[in-house]
């Protein structure tokens, strides 16, 4: 475990301030930005999350703006799943894929206006992808980052604190549906979502003087609720079978692979980035497909250097993607991305770092 | 500052054992890897990489690999710099742009073969850049990230232990040159080359599995010139005028800003990327310039929460975008990307977290 500090290369987001005044001790990097990780105690952080409510500086989740005529046209050139049906106020998860197939964000979509379009994405350059696209087909779009940094809350009791800020009308939202409102005077945008499973919202701020001011409204607004700061958390997304691109992924993992080809329409048009790839995929066969592990043994185990490759009968099948203690299953649980011909049930062995451990492979979720 | 450890999406570099050994303390992210950016005495650091040879984890600078028929095609699609003239075993230094003239790498391009490039990069995805204009072009040529890992060894004695090692023809390797071969059956890529103006070399590693032993080679040959553990210095690269993408740079900044004009070829093919909005901002007048800045005060003062903004008479006239202690200087320097109608030898006041400071702008590099 080691030190860093930000740079002139890797920012703050807007909630830092108040992260730090919570206690943070612990960040990662994310989309080149301080993503908070711990506040000292991972195991309360853990439980609050899954009993109560937590709150989430994820600033890192970066908004990717479509903006201008042919905006409509950039989003589904660059997502494989159909959006014609998409309104404005809807918000789609979307698997973006590259020329082969490979996919390379799972980005929230978020459709603002007919003209404007936001992609809410997880850790890799999406300006590059979407700008390069764009400019290369000579669309009349313009690629940019606006000043939009989502803060999470999260977990059963996230509602109402949520309806106690801005009225029960949020109870009403659909699943990734948003609104766009003010609170206090600060612009925001209120969406069901959030990366768990626990249920809660995202609170995309349109102003990033106003990070300090807006986290104190929630925080102060929670306290009947047991509010209290938190983060994404391994072992909740693990145990809930929800991917991470780039961690559970490799630069060969087509969608279908890691449970997300509902989220692909074949059908979509010839001019989408991937679909030629995909369709031949899917006419091929999938070779590899995405499961949870249940190792052996009673006691945390580290985290490793992954990935770490899955035998069986001594031959390499699979690599195991992430690895985490679940304090609900007391068990270490992970998922592997593993041959198509090795089916869940099947006793498998992990080479980890400190040596050969067995697990047992599972459908996803755990929970 | 904060802690943090490797994760499945964090990757260490194939060198991070060695460092472990040798006590690492503190890093970054950069590539989405493990940066590592000092040992516990930063001063030592210093004075190592100016007077004797220091010895870097450079492995995030990572290699976006361009091999096939139209490989040299989309390098020079890829640079505003003319590579006409690049011969196998040449490397140049190539800042690298968008559509609209705004840098987003800088690279130094190796040629290994006709059909075989790497681009050995800072902090941004070109990987998907690459793969975007390759794919929507249609070009025969296969964008990856091969396993090749940098290791630095920087500093006026660098040149001494390397011929030791390699033998006495690396001291006739000219600036970016390289040569291919082996180190105890290593296979490697060495080259005149490093992020600092200290002089010394890269040895690109060819095999992630042997980076404690080529650390080790190099730690064990470099005991009589007094090598230790190092990394790229903010101080010395400061002092040096060295850019950083992405750190210098914003997303409007282009090459002539940063003084990276002399590296654009304003006559290379009109489909080289970005090159008709380069013509177009040089024939307009480029608005912006960098400069170094000296701040007023003797004792060394936090970076900040950098840019911060540069006034002159009360006006905003553009920003500071790194600041650092500089030991040779005895004094605070920065870079200042601000108006072109604000000359060296001006005196401008910083807006810094801690209060306005006053400073002296000067042209780059300071040494």
């Amino acid at each position: 475990m080691f030190s860093f500090s930000p740079t002139a290369r890797v920012r703050p987001s807007p909630f830092f301030d108040a992260t730090v005044a919570e206690g943070l001790v612990a960040a990662n990097v994310y989309n080149r930005m301080i993503m908070p990780t711990s506040y000292g105690n991972p195991e309360a952080e853990y439980w609050r999350l899954i009993n109560g409510v937590s709150q989430w500086d994820v600033g890192v989740e970066r908004q990717v703006q479509l903006k201008g005529p042919d905006a409509a046209r950039l989003a589904q050139i660059l997502s494989p799943r159909d959006l014609s049906t998409c309104a404005v106020g809807q918000g789609k998860y979307v698997p973006l894929c590259n020329h082969r197939g490979t996919i390379i964000n799972d980005p929230i979509l978020l459709k603002l206006a007919d003209d404007l379009y936001w992609l809410s994405i997880a850790d890799s350059d999406i300006w590059f992808w979407a700008g390069a696209i764009a400019a290369e087909r000579g669309l009349n779009v313009e690629v940019s980052e606006p000043d939009v940094s989502p803060m999470a809350l999260q977990g059963p009791k996230a509602e109402d604190v949520v309806a106690h800020v801005l009225g029960d009308w949020v109870r009403g939202l659909k699943y990734f549906w948003f609104r766009e409102t003010e609170i206090q005077g600060i612009p925001v945008a209120v969406q069901r979502s959030g990366w768990s499973k626990q249920g809660g919202f995202e609170i995309y701020l349109k102003d990033g003087t106003k990070g300090t001011q807006l986290w104190n409204i929630f925080k102060e607004a929670g306290q009947p609720w047991g509010i209290g700061p938190g983060a994404p958390a391994t072992a909740e997304r693990t145990e809930s079978g929800l991917v991470s691109v780039g961690g559970d992924t490799d630069d060969q993992t087509n969608p279908f692979e890691v449970r997300l080809g509902k989220y692909v329409d074949l059908d979509v048009a010839d001019d989408v980035v991937g679909i030629k790839a995909l369709r031949r995929i899917k006419a091929e066969g999938v070779k590899r497909h995405q499961l949870g592990i249940i190792l052996d043994g009673d006691a945390p185990a580290p985290m490793g250097a992954l990935p770490e490759a899955i035998l069986r009968n001594g031959a390499v099948v699979g690599k195991m993607t992430n690895c985490v203690w679940s304090p609900r299953m007391q068990a270490n649980i992970g998922y592997a991305l593993i041959s198509s011909a090795v089916p869940p049930g099947e006793t498998v062995t992990v080479q980890r770092s400190a040596g050969p451990v067995t697990g047992r492979l599972v459908e996803l979720p755990f929970l």
